[in-house]
């Protein structure tokens, strides 16, 4: 960072909901801050289903980390990966050796799935959190398919055309009325060989209804609406094997060639770097003010804190909990600085919500529990709403319209890794 | 292929415009059509240098080919990779070792780009073919800004911000407009170690003038619209060689991380397949039906024929010829199966356009030159009536409306093998 005499310097790592708000408030009041982020975009997190089933294209959920920040001179993005912490220096270390000070902390780096005790099962049946996760998601959906119209055999055919999520949270059920929705219309007239609409999308869920978190009426109409697409819904089941070809479910094997992993989360490794405790899913224990014991200079927010309510709750791991957090955290740094006293954070609850498929979805907000179209409606205005960069919205919203209109998904491309044949393989033509 | 006997067999090998165009001219007329292509999409290529330069999503340009082929029931398409072509039998040999029988055959493999005698220069200088040459080249592009950043040496800085196009035709301009206007508008702001304006680009031509297939009044004013955008064009020189850290032009060692190759193509190795001579580059002479001598059920079109029109001149590689031609290869099968005689092929050139940047271009349009705005706006409309796919059209609409306005690239993701640090390494987080 650029060192200059204009006070202290906020470092702000990771550039996901809790770390940019906090960048931005930090930025609006003048504040020197470096944030840092391994990708040079902000994730609209919430939407990376719709990249996964090819409803939207990357660059339409994503926007340059330098271009939301671009009008705080005081602000400096930096394009790095953070290897060490350490809080009793006040310094972090960069990728290339470089020693950053700070006067204050803020650490957002989040959670990625987590397989538990499986961590082999990750290669079989990938998870959902960043856009090289949404594009191999894509890519197995539509391979399968293409899988399907080439082979010969009705039983590998059909193992094809099973369709396995792991893990009834938002996540899963929105992959799961998504997937349903390509198979019985996006491509449902798009092959010779077989019926796209004979494919079987189950979704699997531990506890004893899908979306736990929401209000019991709330996760009967998810069920509903969910079979209303085609889904078989089982609850309290989980997988107790996880293999290319197939997954065990009680004593019950059924046979799938894409398993997708929608089940848990495991915060980020830099959270253990602080030298505290951290606990199951590696969360650091925050403070009411968010900061850590022993060092009140350092926050932690977002998916990487475990903060506990009056109530004796732990706040969920939400965009709308790190948008506040964030800006809580960089209210108390300015509080601080100016010499006022800190503010414990408080969550404000505005509700929350899941979409099935297209044009349905169940909203609880503040005790208002919505489903169906008005639901939906609603869901599409709040990410309409809060989706970075006018352009993005603009494009979002045709796209929507468009698949609304024509069941159509504008980027169903399959990238990366190719293999179709039943018994070659090769690389697609660079694509 | 589903077995029927609906008559005869068509197979076409390649979804570009050629093959696209051919396939879609049949389906039109019931005829069973099998079209392979080793990608799931067709590529609208003209657009393909704003996918490499941020301006627009890789979904935005490509459209799924059973998407487009939809309503016609008699046409199959085969993700495959073609293995082998035997004209003698009537057969082609998939990747997973089908062997397909044809009556007709339609060659449209298409072009790569190449190195003549430096195969080795390709890892270092990418070439523009595919969506993935494309995602490669924006990935160079924007971490050198990321690089420049965090480079202290000044020497190091100057060559990431150096970027050098090997080649004047289209594409060569194209890209040089375009690095030009991200460096002077869309990242202008956005760094805090060095000014992105100081960014310089070098277009290299080894003809005596750029776009050297336009009339010579056209290439002035290309170069003029260039060096007002900060292009430096040198024409008369090409590159004698190509470093990752500079390349060599005459004499001069020019430092650069960034060498991109426009210079180029070489012709898809099936056609070496087919028993007859290529040319230097591997296009397959086609006779004056499109059809290859000896076998007048085999027919050339595209990137991969050499047509020779009436007056001596072979055609050129470009997606209208390719058109063109894919329609006239379907009417010859037509008029075969219908009993009547073929037509000879005849290019109706409706003229050529190319855009330096933002807001200018020049247009050859049967003689008529235009320049400027007024090229530009024709550019834009023959861009967007060609395009395939209704949302796809409206999408690049909305994207370069707002780019016009806000110089903002919608698509500023660096994604793929990711090194930024001067000594550390290491994967984004994912993406």
């Amino acid at each position: 960072m650029a060192t200059t005499d204009r006070g202290p310097t906020v470092i702000v790592v990771g550039g996901g909901f809790g770390g940019l708000y906090a960048a931005r408030a930090l930025g609006r009041r003048g504040v020197r801050v470096g944030l840092i982020d391994r990708v040079n975009y902000h994730l609209f997190q919430p939407l990376l289903y719709q990249v996964a089933t090819a409803a939207l294209s990357p660059g339409e959920i994503a926007e340059p980390l330098r271009a939301i920040l671009r009008k705080y001179r005081n602000v400096e993005v930096i394009l790095a990966e953070v290897t060490r912490i350490d809080v009793d220096h006040h310094s972090v270390t960069l990728d290339d050796g470089t020693e950053l000070h700070y006067d204050y902390l803020v650490l957002s780096t989040g959670a990625r799935h987590s397989y538990f005790a499986h961590p082999k099962w990750e290669s079989t049946a990938p998870g959902l959190k960043s856009l090289a996760d949404a594009l191999e998601i894509r890519r197995r959906i539509f391979l399968a398919f293409e899988r399907a119209e080439r082979e010969p055999d009705a039983a590998k055919r059909e193992a094809l055309l099973t369709f396995v999520i792991v893990g009834g949270g938002p996540t899963g059920v929105e992959l799961a009325g998504a997937i349903s929705e390509i198979a019985r219309h996006t491509v449902s007239k798009d092959f010779r060989h077989f019926d796209p609409r004979q494919a079987r999308v189950i979704l699997l869920e531990r506890a004893d209804r899908i979306l736990e978190q929401y209000p019991p009426d709330l996760s009967a109409a998810a069920k509903r609406a969910l079979e209303h697409l085609g889904v078989e819904v089982h609850t309290g089941t989980g997988a107790t094997d996880v293999q290319p070809d197939h997954v065990v479910v009680g004593d019950q094997k059924i046979p799938t060639c894409t398993t997708l992993w929608a089940a848990g989360v495991a915060s980020s490794s830099l959270g253990r770097q602080l030298g505290l405790e951290v606990d199951r899913t590696g969360r650091v224990a925050v403070q009411p003010d968010l900061s850590i014991p022993h060092h009140a200079n350092v926050f932690v927010i977002g998916d990487l804190a475990a903060f506990r309510q009056p109530n004796g709750k732990l706040l969920p791991g939400t965009a709308p909990v790190a948008i506040q957090q964030g800006e809580a955290a960089a209210d108390n740094i300015w509080r601080t600085i100016t010499g006022k006293p800190r503010r414990d954070f408080h969550y404000f609850d505005r509700g929350s919500m899941a979409t099935i498929g297209r044009a349905a979805a169940v909203a609880d907000i503040r005790g208002l529990h919505l489903t169906g179209h008005l639901a939906w409606f609603a869901w599409l205005f709040v990410h309409l709403l809060y989706l970075i960069g006018f352009e993005n919205r603009l494009l979002v919203l045709v796209q929507w319209a468009a698949s609304y209109v024509s069941y159509e998904r504008g980027a169903r491309l399959i990238t990366g890794p190719w293999q179709v044949g039943t018994r070659g393989s090769g690389p697609a033509r660079g694509d």
